[in-house]
């Protein structure tokens, strides 16, 4: 193994520089991977256009890039070596394990939670990677690289469903039909929901989730009464103020509704009639232990993720990445570092 | 048994009318209670005041009363006949029981519920009311009339912290100490929480919480910082959009927040920040399944129901029971009706 | 309307008759529902061929059959007009509805509850049946008269993984490859299972269940160690008591073991390794709420119903629908009733 | 600090040696803890009696106890120098924190975990011990030292009753009155159970648990039918199999009995029982997360802890502490380390 790697680096808003930089070395209990296929996700357009998300700063030198797959090269000490070779999926966050959430179930709200490719912690647009070997997870061979780099959207979504309570049987309604979108209605769908509506503003957005997931794709300046749709969970993947009330509407009393998107910090809800139908409002951030689940399905073909890979780009070629969703037809964009 | 009773009827906003009217008729499946105390809610005073609560209207004469207890004074069909002369605490909800809300244990949001002193159904500001057998619970003779009248309001206090999760050891955070607020941490108290604090603007109100449930009570007016609290659940009981905004800040990652009083419709709420937390939001409508538990908690001591009431009225005087609560050192009127 | 209809009507064990008896009429909320296609259970055969199940015994003539569609004929007062010539999947249970249990959302545990074909409660191998109108469940045209039927033995398989706790991603074991064994792998398989395991001594079922459900069928005399599996879930459906104390062993720490089948009724159980991995054990005695989700499943074709029939009967011929299941190559007969 | 300190050892079955043994070192996030009081388990009385508890054998020198409190005396690095000097409570179990079940709420089934006292793992029964900072929890000053260490079994009675779903107003049953049946129906008391029934044998205990939590004591001997009770949780705490299988009858339909004491591998038990009446049977395998809990309770004096302890022993009397159970008027020996 050579002793150093190329990053592709943002070094200031819309400026991505490929540099070479040391692999780094698997600690105790950690592995190196070398990075197969890395998808390209909002919050990384985001950090890349505006250098922050919120409170998070991008002050140094960031490397971006969280939906990861790629292959074991090396193990630090306590690992199995039989694991070098292996593909994985990599669940890109290291939280403390000593918190009272992480030893709840909740390590996703471990406060000292390290999370690739937000500041300062380097992502994976670069040819190698590591992390704790518990965080890479074994994948068949018969998954594509794309598909093991978007086992993370995936966890997405399942935990967006998981939290919402998609059950089989479930009218699940989502709001956005974007990447989050997409896969949040997969994920309903593998959960057994038999009635998932979606809405979208554009219309080749609302044609691809209704041939991908089977929903039912809806123009909610069209003659939509959400009122009427009596969801069971309620998946907000659009950030946008309107989509969000309409669907609080639309869910039936004593059902749930999810923040998936991001969008306006503050907004005006109707909290009386949450109240009087007890209507729960909750909201999703990372994940628990979505990897098993989102490989199962992935591998038993109940979810089709390479069907949301609209372009393909080289380590070289990151910004074009970054910049590939301008165009609304879009989907997923994947970085393709290794194979 | 007469065949008249004296009701007490809201005619006009701000106008009560004592009538004689017939004594109800117990149906198939029915008890008919002779009513002895009644406890006055908001919701009775504001319909009092204003005709009306949101959509619910007032457009002609309304017996009000929903905390009601009394004694079995007749039978109807179906019914075992060895139940005259029980003492009874009222529960004031009649549901379809056919839907799927009510057969799935959601009863309390059956669209065709029919709740006493909500128009156009009466309450029990009389001498006779007859209800289903099945939500007139046995009561044990240690407990006073006013007691089991007042298991209602414990009903909404358990519900709010079964909505919210309160467990042993919970932290819970309540804001307004008026009845609501108080049988919610008395509630809280019974389901094993340790720390409980208790917001209010008025002083009396702070000290009597603090005595009755030997709760923290504070200003939050003076140096609280709601987000030093990481309560386990935050029950908003006191309709102050404030009190809910600082509340919601006063949830540790993944808890709960539970709306339990009524105040403006629309609130700007801080989406972004439930949503990397994790928290939940919900509220509570009536309640399901509550007074057998509130019945045990007040009969076992664990819950001093006595200790709400701060003034008394008879039947002919239900205009000075609802306008008690002009007095800021009032708590729980009630009204004795029979004996 | 003719004012009479054929019955066929267990006399005696082993003795069914063809009799003529007086068509129902449907009372307050209550449907009268033409009966079309009833699928025979393990249970309707039990009756026949011994005449009492337990505790439950027929002491005089009874109808039997419980997996029923029809066709709405007529209403009772208090249901709306428009729902006959409505065709519905029928839920073959009336609780009191009064009961803690009606109430809080476990009806199924009604100790009031009268069941279809359940001594002294007649069934459905007729031509007309009436039952409450909430319990008759609209069904799409695209169903075919079977499947509606067999919405029965799929809200069997529903209830188990829901008290199993299937979701996506889980690795189910079913022990038994019968009619109970393979809807209730057809539910788990629906409700998101990717890895489903059955176990069955007879090779014909091994087969069928493997197409029919995608399902892993092994062979459980043939070097399968059930300490291997590491079940999320273990349904037992074969009544047997090896397949129970293996199922224990597949059951990973923390999972779950439902009984589902009917066999001895005690048991010896591995108390300590249960407590020690915190293994749940539970089972299922009915069902409630799944008829709106089997009937999603199967209109979706997520389930395929139909495949499950291998044998039809006619109404004079129920006799050879109770003794079909000789043949080992059988799976679910159906009664045709009406069309 | 010394070098050196005392270690009371089990170095063959029935024999105790007070050895001299090197203080152990704090690494990295651990703390070293001065001991305190160390509580005397059933379990410590098991190895030392007969050397082994079912696959766990002690084949070289063990020292025993796991209750235990103390006095951080040191940290590691990494861990908060103002530790130094805090009381704590021990939670006695080191899981691995990277396996799902740690990853997912469950640590207490990790396959990996080390636990005091548990061979080869030494327990406190010596001067000092080593644990990781986050399993030493902060008590207050106001909680005797006895009490300290007692929230280990206080966890067990917290767990158990987590388990059984025990909330205000359940109807708790108990089998056994010695110290995990008395901690038990503590606990479910500070979780609000307000009807709680003990059984045992001898009557002194039943006399004690009826004073320390108000209990109802019961002879099961003596004209008790458990099928009456109708118990929404069961508690075992006996390891008797009569007592299991009587406290299986007095289970309601849908409600729960836990394994909590140990008693023979393999017992017969009534599943078809179990299974019509949806009992749910499930074990507790040591503990989640209690310790915040159990000292929140302690410190406000919602259970008397101190009021468990029968007798009180020194270091180099742990033999005597360990055969004090031989009087069945003992309920709970305690080791006084240091102070």
């Amino acid at each position: 193994m050579t002793s150093t790697m190329r990053a592709s680096v943002l070094t200031a808003p819309s400026t991505i520089e490929l540099e070479e930089r040391p692999v780094p070395e698997p600690g105790p209990d950690e592995v190196l991977v070398r990075v197969g296929s890395v998808g390209v996700c909002g919050s990384d357009v985001h950090y890349y256009r505006h250098g922050r998300i919120g409170s998070f700063v991008v002050d140094s030198p960031l490397v971006l890039g969280h939906e990861v797959g790629g292959t074991v090269a090396a193990v630090g000490s306590g690992v199995d070596a039989g694991r070098v070779g292996q593909r994985v999926a990599l669940e890109p966050q290291l939280p403390c394990r000593r918190c009272r959430h992480c030893k709840t179930g909740h390590l996703n709200l471990c406060p000292q939670m390290q999370f690739f490719a937000t500041p300062p912690v380097d992502g994976a647009f670069c040819d190698y990677v590591v992390l704790p070997a518990d965080f890479a997870h074994l994948v068949p061979d018969t998954l594509s690289d794309a598909a093991v780099a978007l086992c993370e959207p995936l966890s997405v979504g399942l935990w967006a469903n998981q939290k919402g309570g998609t059950r089989a049987g479930s009218r699940v309604f989502v709001t956005g039909a974007g990447p989050i979108g997409v896969v949040s209605a997969m994920a309903a769908r593998a959960m057994g929901a038999t009635d998932i509506v979606v809405s979208d503003l554009v219309e080749s957005r609302r044609e691809r989730v209704a041939a991908l997931v089977g929903a039912t794709a809806i123009d909610p300046r069209e003659g939509f009464d959400a009122g009427d749709l009596e969801a069971d969970v309620f998946l907000e993947c659009s950030g946008a103020v309107p989509a969000l009330r309409d669907g609080l509407r639309a869910v039936r009393p004593g059902g749930t509704a999810v923040l998936v998107g991001h969008g306006d910090d503050e907004v005006m809800l109707p909290v009386t009639d949450l109240q009087v139908r007890e209507v729960t409002l909750t909201g999703i951030f990372r994940y628990v232990d979505t990897w098993p689940t989102a490989i199962s399905l992935a591998a038993t073909g109940r979810v089709d993720l390479d069907a949301l890979v609209t372009a393909t780009f080289g380590l070289d070629d990151v910004e074009a990445a970054l910049t590939s969703d301008d165009d609304p037809s879009s989907m997923k964009s994947v970085v393709v570092v290794g194979e």
